[in-house]
């Protein structure tokens, strides 16, 4: 199995890029990696070679690039040589940790739409308190969805987690402002009745409220509330914890305390962060294509690259494939 | 003054309705409490009746019941009691802690809608970490928002935040998925253009991940994003508490620790406690009309009651109308 991966997409590319490849080379001695950039600087970091290309490309997107005008002009941006090494049938699958919006128009225009999907999703797994996380799609490449969409996020994400992170029969729930049903915007209420309609596990309308409770493995959303709600868990977290550590060094007998308490702390921040649990997958499209996180290190692209992997090994692109053929 | 308060409703009436009351009365000597409910139960509770008058009502809606239904069914129900006594001008303002949907509809079918404003909002005041807080709106009223409704809300969030909350010249913005100018759906980008015509101090758009930093006092939005940026603060707060307790009492040492910092806990626990803003407003009636928190306690009564009563005393609907019929 061959990934192509951005190596300068990220806060801290290409160096963790770079040790995540290698960390993942000697993981799974099933994958080959074609790491994509500026040969010399990934060089510079790459200590072990052994089952690693390297595809030199000078021209970079970067973060502040209008997304799909910067994926038509620079044509060898090293995200858009990625993709095209999988449109190419020359790798599987393809990781950035780049410019989100600009993947997301790489992954439309370069490696293409799996025909009968309207528009892709893009999905991260969320934490949850019991550690098994949910995963949430769309969370913003598709911002104007109708009923359709998200009927084909669930059928997406239900294969997803069922082949990927091994849930039998995935529970399916509609993010809507109560769990009631008839409740919601027109979109939701839509969505709701063809959702019933399905032979998924739909639990039903899930709320804001319960989702780190673990209500669902599977949370339907457009990409607008979907962003909203992944970016406000993000900010209400960091700012408990910013919180959190103002409160702790308050005194000197706080500080001690607090110091006593540091490896717990440090375990409930991790808890919170999902990168453990991969990037977010842009589905819908012919070849696994993964967005790591902005400030991914090492470990989080091994994680990335350990769920593209498992994602080109479980069929999971060729499963949804299937089942929308059957559908239509 | 006089304030109607339902006397039944919230998870804790009528006692800490009576007791918010009685607090209130003796904070603010102008003004006058009517408590609708049952007068022998309200009557347990009430050790001072100065400014305290009840009128009586066996009738009470349920947190279970449908809204409408209920609001048009139960018509001595003690929250459309007190909405009436607003109608007939026999009270300012009235407050409830009961069924939310309820009240969006008594404050719709009973008090009534400002000429000019095509749907109420709900409106909390939330945390930030400085602790000034921002006006949220909408959360719930009217989840299938048009552009002209967001500039409604912006304008009436920029009047209350001003008299009520004393911010000069309030920053409004406008909550999307990124910062960027044509960002965001269809509603999001034509909203956008609506805000940039009015003379508010329109900051452009906000994150939900920047929102507890404090970056605008208020924040615009339809009531379905809203309502599950609201309930993704409030689950992700009390999951990130949660998590903490369980860290924290993870050993023997770590307990003792924990003892150490449990008053700068308790303090970071009431940071993120909104009911200190006092109860969510719903604008754009004729009245101000109040949803405490369905959790109040008596301080949280209070806190509404103060909220009501600047909301009277400084004409902040004579002021919306004012302002909505210049503009039409």
């Amino acid at each position: 199995m061959k990934l192509a991966i951005d190596a300068m997409g990220g806060d801290h590319a290409p160096k963790e890029i770079v040790l995540g490849a290698i960390k993942a080379i000697q993981a799974f001695p099933d994958i080959h990696i074609i790491l994509v950039g500026d040969e010399g600087k990934i060089k510079e970091h790459l200590t072990n070679d052994e089952r690693i290309t390297i595809v030199h490309t000078d021209e970079v997107i970067l973060g502040t690039d209008e997304p799909v005008r910067a994926v038509r002009r620079k044509k060898n941006a090293s995200m858009v040589l990625a993709a095209k090494l999988v449109a190419d049938g020359e790798a599987d699958g393809c990781i950035s940790a780049g410019n989100t919006g600009a993947l997301m128009a790489a992954g439309l225009f370069v490696v293409g739409r799996i025909e009968g999907i309207d528009r892709p999703a893009l999905a991260p797994t969320l934490p949850t308190i019991g550690g098994e996380g949910f995963l949430l799609l769309d969370v913003g490449a598709n911002v104007d969805a109708r009923p359709e969409h998200l009927l084909q996020n669930a059928l997406m994400g239900s294969i997803y987690c069922e082949k990927v992170r091994g849930v039998a029969n995935p529970r399916v729930g509609l993010l809507n402002i109560g769990t009631e049903e008839k409740k919601g915007n027109e979109l939701a209420k839509k969505s709701f009745e063809l959702l019933q309609q399905t032979d998924l596990n739909f639990v039903g309308n899930v709320e804001a409220r319960d989702l780190l409770e673990g209500v669902a493995d599977v949370v339907v959303t457009d990409g607008f509330t979907g962003n909203m709600v992944l970016k406000t868990i993000e900010g209400t977290a960091l700012s408990v914890f910013s919180m959190l550590k103002t409160a702790l060094s308050s005194s000197f007998k706080s500080k001690l305390a607090a110091a006593v308490l540091m490896p717990q702390l440090r375990e409930l921040k991790s808890q919170m962060d999902y990168s453990e649990y991969g990037g977010a997958g842009l589905f819908g499209l012919k070849a696994p294509v993964i967005k790591a996180h902005g400030s991914s290190d090492a470990n989080s692209l091994y994680n990335a690259i350990r769920q593209t992997r498992d994602m080109v090994q479980k069929e999971v692109t060729t499963t949804i494939r299937q089942v929308v053929e059957k559908k239509s």
